[in-house]
């Protein structure tokens, strides 16, 4: 069982400022902890439920056979290191990778001040799905390791080559001398059904909930693209706007 | 100024009981409330932050002219009543009404026990934005007029014919004799990119978070549809993936 400090310890990851002074973070429920363990990240613990600890036994070898310690706890106390309401059987603490890079790839999607922890996590997620490997994000952005931001990713987190951009324009300028077109999600821009195929790399740009793509960012796009619409809503969350523009852009033809 | 009991009144609306009981719910936000005022929903009173008075105007007004009673409230009063802990200088109680019952439309989404209430909100807002006005819910699908649920809307509760089933396969089976194809979300269904043009009126079925669309209710398809990915992630979000099914199916072609 996990000491009362350590418990302290791993609940104060829930805030951002304890995680950036770590380098660690939190991660609950089975599935994403197994992605986790077979990411490049390295995990440092595994908490698990010692009521369920039959039930996660691969979980369990997968941790022993990289030499993770494996410590049982009570439900009450996963609860208190994933800061959930909902009941998980596992949690694990990870440490924060050191350096975040882009890969070589077709499509990025770039994010310019999303604030809505679960909007970012189902970008990624959705990024995942699609098999779009590289999501920038604006150093405004609500922070990558937000506990809810894990949550919605469902584990694709560790699938995901991040970069933070302290000044978003300019990393997009700079993919743009290296051969890609940037495309920015607004209203006012061509339909996405009329954007055709598009030959060299992309990158998407999606804005913030309340303010959408920024001026200065937008000043870096080739064009802006909107989904057409013919209801009565004043716009798409930010999520699923994306997520249509990521299907219709870079999904399979 | 609301009085403490009435506050407390209002409060008590967070609780799904108790708008069931009272049968109103609350609103909060500027443009919300303005699209509930100009709907067919009943609204008993408008409450407005005495500071920001001035930048509502014409949310007053317009409450004036419909003789709506206009309360004055701090901000602290507004954060109580609309539960939430974002400021917003507006809030509304409204009557929930009494039936729902789905309009004659070529299009309706069909929910099958979603839990999220954010999910909930953003399907609602998805069809609002597409022109879908028809929306099914299971009977243990969260509540409608759930606090979290009416944020996300972003005000298309107001713009959409609701219905709720307490035997979802059964107004399905309705459905389906009068004249609708019934579509499920399913991943193991075909391509959406293969369905091709449907002449005839439309239910798509969204399953919940958990467990997707039920065996019971997945009986009454005529045939399941999915979306095509060739990443990592093991499921898109309901959201995401009713959103990116609604533009393809529904959208402008």
């Amino acid at each position: 069982m996990p000491s009362r400090n350590r418990l302290k310890y791993l609940a104060s990851l829930s805030k951002k400022k304890q995680r950036k002074n770590e380098g660690k973070f939190i991660v609950e429920g089975v599935r994403a902890v197994y992605e986790g363990l077979n990411s490049d990240y390295v995990c440092e613990e595994v908490f698990i439920d010692a009521e369920h600890s039959g039930k996660v036994n691969d979980l369990i070898e997968l941790s022993e056979s990289k030499e993770i310690p494996v410590t049982l706890a009570s439900a009450e106390e996963i609860k208190k290191i994933a800061d959930t309401k909902s009941p998980q059987s596992v949690a694990a603490l990870f440490r924060i990778k050191s350096n975040f890079n882009l890969s070589e790839g077709k499509f990025i999607v770039a994010l310019d001040d999303v604030a809505d922890p679960g909007n970012l996590g189902t970008i990624i997620r959705t990024c995942d799905w699609f098999g779009v490997e590289n999501i920038l994000v604006s150093s405004n952005s609500v922070d990558l390791f937000n506990p809810k931001v894990i949550r919605s990713t469902m584990g694709s987190i560790f699938h995901i080559n991040f970069e933070i951009a302290a000044d978003l324009s300019l990393k997009l300028h700079e993919l743009k001398s290296n051969g890609y077109k940037i495309l920015a999600a607004d209203m006012s821009g061509k339909s996405v059904k009329d954007v055709g195929k598009i030959e060299s790399k992309v990158a998407l740009v999606l804005g913030s909930e309340a303010f959408g793509v920024s001026t200065e960012v937008m000043k870096t796009a080739d064009f802006a693209v909107s989904i057409p619409g013919n209801g009565k809503a004043e716009s798409l969350n930010v999520a699923v706007a994306g997520a249509i523009l990521i299907y219709e852009l870079f999904g399979e033809k």
